[in-house]
Order: C-alpha cells, then structure tokens, then sequence
C-alpha cells in the first residue's frame, strides 16, 4: 500500500494526544450546564467555576468504555447501520436556511422542503442514514419546528435518523418520541435508534444546549457525534497541527461527559474543522485544508480505536457547478476510502453549509454510488483472471463478440444514470444538457414515486398527539 | 495508514505477474517490425512470424535494467523534472481532434490552439511538462503537422515534453531537433529529454509505428511512456483482474523491448484501461473502474518498481459542468494520492479524450493544485502545535486578532484562484458567475501575458531549417 495523504506515525499521534492532554489538564475545558458540572464533580475532577480540568486517568477510562462500533437501529430492521471499523454512514446535508435552484438562485427553505428531503433519503440507493435540520423550515416557528422534523424522520422515511440536540428539551423529546415509534421506550432496541450533532464552541466551549443534549442522549445510549468545526485563524490557532490538537482536546472532553453519564454510550468523533477564508472572512468548506484536516483526524479517531465522522459533499458554490462538483467529490471520496464511519452532508449542501440544493443532491448521490465503486476490490482469483479467455482470444483477437462478455457485461460494469457516456453527436440529439438539468428530471420521477413507509397507524397517531401536545405547552 | 482503495496482497500482486508471464511464454505478443522481431531472435527468444514468445529471464532481466528513477530534462535546467519514487509530472491533455466552448459547442482544432496550449503549459504553476498533441491542428498536412508541434513544443515552452511517436521517422525527427534543440545531438544530456506515449494495439500487439517508436526512442535515452488503453468487454476481458493481467503482459512485452534495444533505457508504465459503456458502445472514460484499475496498475508498478503512469482529469462530459468536475477531479485526486509519476490528461480533456477545453484546462489546474496541497503533510512538532498560543488564548477566546494570526495568514492557507469563496450576497454583487466563466477571464489574461521563453536566435533558426527541410522531402 502507497498513499501519499496518510502519513501520521504512531509517534506523531501519540504527540498529539499528549498535547490535547496537556489542555485538558491544565487550562481545562468549560461547561455551561450545572448538571454536567456536577457529574464531573462527582468523577472527582477539579471544577473551577464552570471550568473542568481533566485527568489522564478520567480520559482513558472513556476511551476504554466508548464502543468502537455499534449498530444504529432502524424501525425497519434490514436499514440498522453498523458504524464503526470498517462500516460506515451516509447523511444528507444538515443545518441550512435556504434552497437554491440550479441557476443559483435561492429562497428560505420551508417545511415542505424538509419532508421532500426525507422522501429522497427513504428511496435513495446510498444514503443509509436520515439526516436531520436538513433544512431549516422558515414556515413553521423555530422554537418548534425540530417536532415536525423529527415527526417526518420517522414517518416518512424507514431508515435511522439523526436527532435533535437544540437544547435538552429537544433532546429529551427526541428521545420520548423514539420511545413512541417502538411502541414504548421500553421496547427501544439495545442499541442507538438517533445520532445527534454535538458541536462544542470553541475553543473548549460546550453550550447549555449541547451539554444538555449529550446528558439526555448519552443518558439514554443514543449516539452523540462529536463534531468539531474549528475555523482555523478564527476559532483556531492558523496552524493546522494546533487544530488538530485543540479539536482533540474539545471531543476528548465532550466524550468523557458521555461515558460518565453512561459508560459505553456510543459515540462518533470527528468534524469537518477548515480554515477562515482571509479575504472574504467567510468559513472555506471547499479548501484543501477541509480534507487534509479530515485525513489527520481520521487518523486520530482509528488511533483512539473509536467511530469517525469526517467528511462532506461540501462546497463554496453556490450553484451545482463544476466547482460545487470537484469540491464536494474531493471531499467525499477522501473521507471515504480513508474510512470515515459517519459522513454527514454526504448530499445536497451548497454554499458553505448554507443553502440545499435538490439536483445537488441527486448528483451527490452519484458520486457516493461512485465512491462505493472505488472501494470495490478486484478479485485475483484463477476464475477471474480467467487465461484461458485471455489464451481463446488471443493475439489481435476480440472480446466484443465472445460469449463471457455478452454472459457478463450487464452486471459487471458500474452503471450511472447521470453521467453522459454518449457521444458528441448523441450528447446533442439528446438535448446538449448538463448534469444538473438531468438530476431536474430524476428529482421529479423520484417524488412523483415515493411511497410513504409502512406504520402501524396507531403509532403515527401518537406520535402527532406527543407533538401536538408539547408544541400547546 | 488506513485505505479502503488499495489493497492488493504481495500474493495477489505475484498472481497478476505469474499469468502476465504465462500469457507470453505460451501465446506471447505481436511485433509488426522487422527490425524489433531481429531484436527479439538475437536476445534468443522464440519467434513465429511476427510472434514473440518471451522467456521469464528475458522479462526479469529487462525488469533489473529499466531505472525506478530518471529525471526528464528540460532546456530550462531548473524545470528538469523527476520522475519516479516520490515525484512526478503532470502533463495536459492529449489527442484530440476538437474545441469545446463553455457552452458545449465543438469546432475543430487548429495550429493556433496548439501553440495556445504551449503558452497555457509554459506558464502553468502546475503542469511541469508539455504535452504532444494536445490536440491534432485541422489546418496542417496530417503527415507533417508533427514537425509544427515539435516545433511550438520546443519554442513556446521551456519545460520538458512529450515526443512523437506517430511513427518511426516521427520518432527520429524528435530526436534529431532536440538535439538541435541543444546544441548539437552529442551535447544532450544524460538524461532524457522527451516522453513519448507508447500505446499497444490490444490484445497483445505492437503496431509497426510503435514498434519502430520504441526502438529510436529507447536507443536514443528518450523515455518510453507504456500507456496501455485496454477496453473491457472489447480489446479486454470484462473482469478487471483479466484487464490487469492482459495489460501487464502487454506492457511488459514493450518494456522488454526497450531494454534489448539499450539496458537502462527510462520507462513509465500503466495506462488508462476502462470499459466500454454497453449502452452506448463509447469509451467510458468516467468510469469508476477506471480510477479502481489505476489504483490497481499503480500498486503493480510499485511492485516492479517503476515509475508509474496513470490517472487523468478525464470526463465523459462534453462541457465544463458538475459531471465533468467530479469525473475529473476524484480521477486526479485517486491518481496522484496513491503515488502515479506521470499524470497524463491533467488538464483541459472532455468528452472522452475527444476535446480539449481552454476553460478546463485552467479549471483543472486549480483541481491540480489543490491534490498537490492535500499531499503536504501536517508538521507535527512543539513548534507548529504551539501550546503557548492555545493557552494564551485560553477556553472561550478568539484567534482572529492574535498577532500570531495576522503573521501567519497570509501564507498559511491554500489560496484558489478560481473558486467562489464569497457569501451568497458577495457571489451576487459579482456577477454570480459560474467556474468557467471566471476561468475564462483568467485564460485570456494568461494567453495575453504570455512571454515567449529566450531561445538562442540560431538554436531557434536551425529548428526551423530542418522542420522545413522535413517538409519538403
């Protein structure tokens, strides 16, 4: 094996670590939440206001206790994911405010937008995981609104889903409403049923909202996955190695709170921590840095021998351009064949995280299926390589026409259903189009088609009164 | 390290070898010259007709001579560029016949164009050597139009280039002005100073031009590059481990030849092998496999140690859209990550080898540059990790004003030239534009700044002489 991009030593890691451990001993990480404050306390840390100082002792135990892989569960059981090892996840994008069409123009996202989004995860072929905030709907009051999204999650798509760590009511209702969808909490299956984003503030901040959400999450061994979004000059030191080490510093702290609440929660770490653009001053997701910042941390999480998120289909486009394309294929297929667990924005994000497009995201389900495709190995096996074929054909023969060709050409090949492979001429007969006017039309066939998922009616009825009695309170 | 892309056994890499050897110790490989037959009957191998049956210690010899490691030599001395182990070159397009404007119109190539590339090549931060035949000049004699793209090769560009090797007298003619080119065919250097695409007619056959290619340029110290371009399903098997075995005996038949005709002659070996699109019975040159048969061909150079040809910003698309972005992009990126030592097609290709784009030339060269930053390895030291500055900082601070960050961050980061960076309101206010459009802007700044390189006026004179002499014959 050969690759130029992952070149960590052990020794390098181990460098890392120590100094990510250093942090949390002496300057310590800070939680804005009493209860997190006194678990801490309780573990024996050294609690300073609402300053925790860590041990190496209290850090290892909860890289000792946090599961290397686990199975997300799905209320159909054939879409449960495994993450962790060599498994892993694909996500929508996540957290945007807008929709932009293919011309680049945009409008606030709605709560109709959100739900064709749940209907694109439920018939897509490589997403595996629902999303959540895919789109912030504008229509519908915000303080709220995480109800209806976690409703359409489980009703309008089969697979696992991501929760709602906007504070730790959220949380909780997230929590209640699962417990809801498998007919009580106490059937909830063993493992996690929601991952939830847990992003700390950084530097070595975690809000009211996120502490509370990883007590009520962990607390309830739903996955909590850590993501770090340093912007390198702003939130972050310019060096990348200094990201490196304060992000480590930032998820080792979060992940001890989760296995004092609970030891053995699952966690996933990681993040997508990019530099500060210094002439626009804007977040660069489509940077090199995002990548390069991925590899290294996707080395550190196997080192910690934990679940990774790393990785996006992420761009500073604001149209499916071939910028928005390279940017986000870029992105993608390193954090994939590096062997990120959890990839989240995997389709449709535009514009640093601020817009979703719908044609980009039939597109980005292309390159995923693309990515799959890489890692695909070939078989060297005496079938396969198949010499005699090689010998009947021979010098100057053919293979169009052998009869193994015809037997196998239908399934060997990867097939797209995007890509132009016609010729020029057959290019213009069918229209000249782009891809993203091809994506247009798969879009509509794919909404026109959806089938809502089976559910016991009486539980979408209690799941609408568990909302409709919370949002009258 | 950790890739889910390469992952072939030394076992497996010995299997692929082992039926490469079989193939041409039992049915062996075509040589339409007699000179190279000649070769082959005095270096005592089996010949039938115009059949050359190898022997393992032939293989295994000519495997021992070939360098892991040459420098390609440019008139420029310090634009000399080496190729192999850890370093490598990237080359731009290569073969077509049309231009292709932003909107997907096609016209066919002229003279013009060609120089226009040499200008683009010479003035590239990314490409380090010209190509040939970036595309074929619809407005010269088709015999001679070679002896006019040596020519702007030579003059136009400073760095290294790619040879002819359209035939035998084609071949000598390269030879011969780049010895005019320095002063004099006794005053080359050491090392090469061309690369020319050696490309076997699959299966199993050299073509009279290549074989007679082969022998001027390898007699000559001009590196030979063996670019196998098998289809599968048409001059290939469908199964990819019968491509990797088929290709490797035809490229080691070449390689043999090479080495016969002078021991250290420089080779580069692998190639574009992909399939043929069954639907449309193109070239699918977009195709996963072809990324997942260079990861593969690559792992296989390194197995004979050699340096290595694969990878291409290639694309099935027909204009500069998002398709032709991500096909172009994860092919780059595949390539160059897992250690190719000459990127064929690194820039301005479309539409499966058939156009060149002047938009996606200068695209492609951002696309370059950032694989050339994703492959700088993070500096892990007390130094670059700076603990001082983290705690200076301290839990909650900013980073955005540190003295430290106004001197690091001008030179921290990778700074694109083409992509939107802006927020939505700023991509507005200038013009929304998409990629191409802006590489246009910069393609004809490029083009009009363009110096011509010093040339000694009588080098230049004598060049001219002889391609007009050529001419006239």
């Amino acid at each position: 094996m050969y690759d130029r991009m992952q070149t960590f030593t052990d020794g390098e890691l181990t460098k890392i670590h120590d100094a990510a451990l250093h942090i949390l001993k002496t300057i310590g990480a800070r939680f804005d939440d009493d209860e997190a404050i006194d678990i801490f306390k309780k573990a024996g840390l050294k609690v300073d206001g609402n300053i925790v100082r860590f041990t190496e002792k209290a850090i290892d135990q909860a890289l000792a206790s946090a599961p290397s892989k686990f199975v997300l569960s799905a209320r159909n059981a054939e879409k449960s994911v495994v993450i962790g090892n060599e498994s892993f996840g694909l996500a929508p994008g996540y957290g945007a405010a807008f929709i932009i069409d293919p011309e680049g123009h945009q409008r606030q996202a709605t709560l109709s937008d959100y739900h064709a989004f749940c209907k694109l995860v439920h018939t897509s072929n490589v997403l595996n995981l629902n999303g959540f905030l895919m789109v912030m709907p504008s229509d519908v009051p915000s303080d709220i609104a995480y109800l209806d999204m976690l409703y359409a999650n489980m009703v309008l798509c089969d697979k696992p889903f991501m929760g709602s760590p906007l504070s730790r009511t959220a949380a909780r209702d997230c929590v209640n409403l699962a417990g809801i969808l498998w007919g009580g909490k106490e059937d909830l299956p063993d493992t996690p049923v929601s991952a939830s984003l847990i992003t700390p503030l950084s530097p070595l901040q975690y809000t009211p909202e996120m502490a509370g959400s990883i007590i009520e999450f962990a607390g309830n061994n739903q996955a909590c996955i850590f993501g770090a979004l340093l912007m390198a000059g702003s939130s972050g030191p310019t060096s990348l190695a200094g990201i490196l080490v304060q992000q480590s510093a930032e998820i080792l702290a979060g992940v001890t709170l989760t296995q004092l609440v609970r030891a053995g929660a699952p966690v996933i770490i990681g993040g997508t921590s990019t530099i500060m653009d210094m002439r626009t001053g804007c977040l660069a997701m489509g940077a090199p840095e995002v990548a390069r910042i991925g590899a290294a941390t996707l080395q550190i999480a196997k080192f910690y021998n934990l679940p990774a998120r790393t990785g996006c289909a992420v761009t500073d486009s604001w149209l499916p351009d071939a910028q928005a394309g390279i940017e986000s294929a870029l992105n993608l297929i390193i954090a994939i064949r590096n062997g990120s667990n959890f990839v989240l924005h995997a389709a449709g994000i535009l514009g640093s995280y601020n817009a979703m497009s719908f044609e980009k995201f039939i597109i980005d389900e292309e390159v995923g299926n693309m990515a799959l495709e890489y890692l695909k190995p070939i078989e060297i096996t005496d079938q396969s390589i198949d010499l005699d074929l090689i010998k009947e054909v021979g010098v100057g023969g053919e293979y169009l026409t052998h009869p193994k060709t015809l037997e196998q050409c239908r399934s060997a090949f990867f097939m797209p259903y995007l890509a132009n492979r016609n010729g020029y001429a057959g290019w213009q007969e069918n229209g000249a189009s782009r891809i993203e006017h091809r994506a247009a039309a798969i879009l509509k066939d794919r909404l026109e088609a959806y089938e809502k998922p089976d559910i016991d009616p009486q539980i979408e009825k209690d799941l609408r009164k568990y909302i409709e009695k919370r949002k009258s309170e």
